[in-house]
């Protein structure tokens, strides 16, 4: 942490900040400069941040030289962390697809979507059972029928299951049911939520939040990895700009800037990161050659029936040819669906 | 809801849109342009936002020109809502102001704090109990011990006491201290916390998400009122754009638009607004004169002491000298503390 | 300047940093802590900016504590500065406001338009012969026609005049008829445009660019400045972020800050900062509440036959009421019309 | 053209704007609802978008179907087009690799980047020779200087040379050195420039502005092709955010929207779109694998030596190595540096 005093500090005042740092036990290395002092501190990160450093007289700023988190941090763990779910791997050179609907709407449309996903290659079945949406009056899924759909299409056709929990109480029945469970973007500071799935065994797919920082996210995998629960998988999905031609901005560059400051897997939603369906395949491809793990795809059986997000939704030729596009990328990437 | 055709979209294409609007039992108006079709859609809306049609072959894009929300907006209500908290009002001409410290830390500070801010004429003290933090490794709150002494402060000052709800599990306890509860920014669309609290009959604060659109905020208190709570206040903090000279960016055009829009009351807060306590008092001004119903200020009795955020915490002496100048301003508004 | 080095820099790295500042002249603090070492830099910036220290090994990132601009400063200059044009003044306790329509259209519009805001106590006449625009095909403005009538209605009104230029060539006419000379959003950065008012006599209003940090429109100042040309005046006009319900989000927390760190003056415009005539009022009042020195809004005889920006145009009704309104609340901040 | 009558619109009104559209000869088609009125507007867009239809009673919005821009639109002309400089062809199966320092620096410096730029086999030499800067203080190229440099590069290497104009002044002298002209981000909106170089035979390398959307940027394409100059190329090199990490936010769903509404080549800029090195390489693969015609990369033969941006620039080993990675990934989109 660095202290900036203002130019017009005092003796006095500069003698104040050093008392209130030392008094905790921080170490404190003085710069007198022509028109301003800096403190270097030095100590443990947590004493100075519950310091009011700032509202002190004569300070002008407080930076942050180091970050948060620890667990999720590629200088707490070097090799990449490979997450196993239920014998399919993500990371490393174990490349993870995990395709289908937005919402479990009907039986016979989700097993369906199933076997166009599974004879595509995909390993993973997605599925909303429960869906967060904007306004009270629109459709909120399926819900416990939803899942039992899910484990149906599983026993069908093999496929592990990643749906997300929208809420605390729905853990226990999800985790029922599911062999992942997803975190939503808007949840993604429900800590609450963030808490109670980090103290399940099931892996945890984290979506980034509409306009989280890469410094929130991975405090976020931080709250679920500091309950005991390390298996955690991260998804890039677009983040909030003013841009409007697509529904958000799929952030590549954050799966890049992931893969040096951490050590989790991360894969790529380019469904909802572009909200257009032609803008799918290319930022699939460009997900696995910018480095990530895998992908999450919105397929459906016929998109113009779908009850949600149609508008972002493969046909299974799409995703057929989608498939064998990424496929040779991810060859030269080294990475293989497996 | 209008439908744009694509340039090249043939009859048969339109003819598949058209069939599939007036099954649902849509009505439809066609005007055929020189280089395009548009479809003007008559009807309930959640029917046309269940079908796919931006997947449907030929169709361009999909305009919509109505919103959601109902309970909440002034075609609904014309007059404003008044939200009697305890006997304190809030909306109309009724100003409401909302102090105190970021979090409760001990009692003493508490203590002193409610008497600072009942002296210089706020009715409200505010301070959390439970804090929802970036990091899993910051000060949580004081829980339960901090609740109780804001009830002990209420009962010594007569300040109504506004505290955050974090999660659906603390909702009885909070309830059981609080006279209004509040929502925090980041668990804005935390949708089963919008519907607890719906359930219960205290008054509600929702706070701006971090990037929420107007549209989205208006969606979440509609959630709080669908459940038959309709208690609830605006409160503008800032959203979170590119610039970093302050915390947030306090976008006061959302108050005058939600007093277009919306007939709840709206309160806006410069504290986390801007990050900076020099810019409270200009900002608390000017909030009032772009329409606002009321402030939320931190006010610390020694802001250099503070666990949190001290570096936008007013002192006693800012904080009288921002209530006095906040006065002449409500004045001319026409406005009242009572 | 803080530079600082990674966790695993060693002793050799941190060397050859610590030569390449010293040889240049500057002075070097270290902080050596349990994890990183810190170099804190004092000397000239502008030395170290050009030294690519972030491209050493060894080194994690380097943070400015100081700011570029100079003559813009707070710390150059204490007391506000107050602009002349023609003998009407802007800053201190002079209010401006600058009203008319987007652009000049016709000689009857315009002349009618000055009237307007002439008898409503405004002191300058806006409005574009120049005009910037999005499409090659839309309305560019009356060009020279334009400033002709500008200054006809000067001459029957007294209003100064206030008309933007919108490249190198167009200064000296424009100059020739123009009291003020704006240099627009899209300019904010055009460093060749910003250099040739510099060595103009003609005092200068500077919009804030669509995005523009307060670091970088201060520095746009400071071009400007560094020219000769001290007087300058600020516009605050909105910037661009997610929200799509105004047409940009008005940033008045902008209004407060360049008052701390800044000597000179700055006005706000609602018009374009909000896009919708229905806010214009509540943030012109907002604006003053926060500070600003005057405003710049667009009012057209007739909204509804505008050639452009209609829909943010006051009526002259409105626009008396607001000048009202706006009055009560300049008189609380001690500013008045002179 | 769409227009939305507000709920409450009286007949009158309908009928005043229905005859302010019919006036100028545009045609109508009303769609009569429960709640409200919509009514489709046909006919040229121009004459529409400068009636002020949004400031008349009754209405409540106006919403475009269409876009402004022509030449640059697929609609305009179906095949891809191929840009020419010099011989080396940039669109279509022809990968295009720009790369060299951010300025010229020194001869020395600019002929060893050339070498190693030519070696790796890019085709064209990149640098500043005129830099605009936020600060007026700041290194401001080698101008003409810098121009013989680069100019004295190509005769040694072959390479085409690209580099900026900053200026209307400035377009004859790069002229006659450069190959091709690059506008900066900064300049996207300056129309005089955009107007100029559009009048000049020389292939045009114009890149995104900071926060422009897409409809902005090409609208900026459209004022050169306007003047006649055909040979645009695109140029993504990230958009302003929220997000720290990174310089900017890289926005690779543009690369893919483009391919689908223009004709126009784009290229990628990952050394000023993420401002870190080392999110270069993943990014640049990235952007290919996107469907981009071609890179833009920062290369210093010594980038703890460069006077600008060294912390984005690649060392030649590093180069070298990201145009092996990005070879691979060429191959499989089906491109080939030729």
């Amino acid at each position: 942490m660095i202290i900036v005093m203002s130019p017009g500090a005092t003796k006095e005042q500069l003698q104040i900040v050093l008392e209130k740092l030392t008094k905790v036990g921080l170490k404190v290395h003085l710069s007198e400069g022509a028109s301003r002092t800096i403190i270097g501190v030095i100590g443990d990160k947590r004493f100075i941040s519950e310091l009011p450093i700032e509202a002190l007289d004569g300070v002008e700023k407080m930076v942050s030289v180091t970050v948060d988190y620890k667990l999720v941090s590629r200088e707490f763990k070097q090799e990449d962390t490979i997450v196993n779910v239920g014998g399919v791997l993500i990371g490393g050179n174990h490349l993870a697809v995990m395709a289908g609907p937005c919402a479990v709407e009907s039986r016979e449309q989700l097993l369906l979507s199933a076997e166009i996903v599974k004879m595509a290659g995909a390993q993973f079945l997605r599925g909303g059972a429960y869906k967060p949406r904007t306004s009270p009056y629109a459709f909120q899924g399926l819900e416990i029928k939803g899942l039992e759909m899910l484990a149906e299409a599983r026993e069908k056709t093999g496929l592990k299951i990643v749906t997300e929990v929208v809420d605390v109480e729905s853990v226990p029945v999800v985790s029922a049911y599911a062999d992942m469970l997803q975190i939503g973007s808007r949840n993604m500071q429900n800590f609450q939520l963030l808490k109670t799935v980090g103290k399940t065994d099931k892996p945890v797919l984290l979506k980034r939040g509409l306009s989280a920082t890469l410094n929130e996210w991975l405090n976020a995998a931080e709250y679920i990895m500091s309950e005991g629960n390390y298996n955690v998988v991260l998804c890039e999905r677009g983040i909030r700009t003013y841009e409007e031609y697509t529904r958000n901005t799929l952030d590549l560059s954050a799966v890049a800037a992931v893969k040096n400051i951490s050590h989790l897997p991360i894969i790529v939603d380019p469904s909802h990161g572009t909200g257009r369906w032609k803008l799918v395949g290319p930022m699939a491809r460009a997900g696995i050659a910018a480095g990530a793990d895998g992908l999450m795809i919105e397929v459906h059986p016929n998109p113009a029936e779908a009850l949600s997000d149609g508008k972002q939704s493969l046909t299974p030729e799409n995703f057929n040819l989608m498939m064998q596009e990424v496929g040779k990328i991810a060859e030269v990437m080294g990475k293989t669906l497996a």
